[in-house]
């Protein structure tokens, strides 16, 4: 079994109108020390045991669940040994 | 200068929707190998140098990007050295 953590977020120079509005209502609320925020994307996933776990992995990614136009991702795997 | 990153997820036995309807697109897919999909949402913080910067990002999570009656959320901090 593996768990799969992908992280989607947007390619620099991409706007990011969520991240401005959080990061003004942080200044609003005086953490005026946030100097930046970017939003994404999270994803957890349950996935049995399979060959070509990454492969697959980055097909899932590719075709659902991030738009590879205007979006990047990253993601770790992590095997996980029944008990 | 910090890096945050911040995960907010469902918490458990609450209803996840959109990761049931995209675990169902994955088995439309033929990824039948996918068991359980959890969405959630993924935040990157530049913050400047702050003295209580933990603290203040638990404020951060709890007031602004993660609702505490259906969501948990946990974080890791970077520090970045200028170059």
């Amino acid at each position: 079994m593996y768990k799969v953590y992908v992280y989607v977020t947007l390619k620099e120079g991409v706007l990011d109108p969520q991240g401005t509005a959080i990061q003004e209502s942080m200044h609003s609320l005086a953490y005026d020390e946030v100097e930046r925020v970017r939003v994404g994307k999270y994803f957890e996933l349950t996935i049995e045991n399979t060959e070509d776990v990454n492969q697959r992995v980055n097909e899932l990614c590719d075709k659902l669940l991030a738009n590879p136009v205007i979006e990047e991702y990253r993601y770790t795997i992590e095997e996980v040994v029944p008990n």
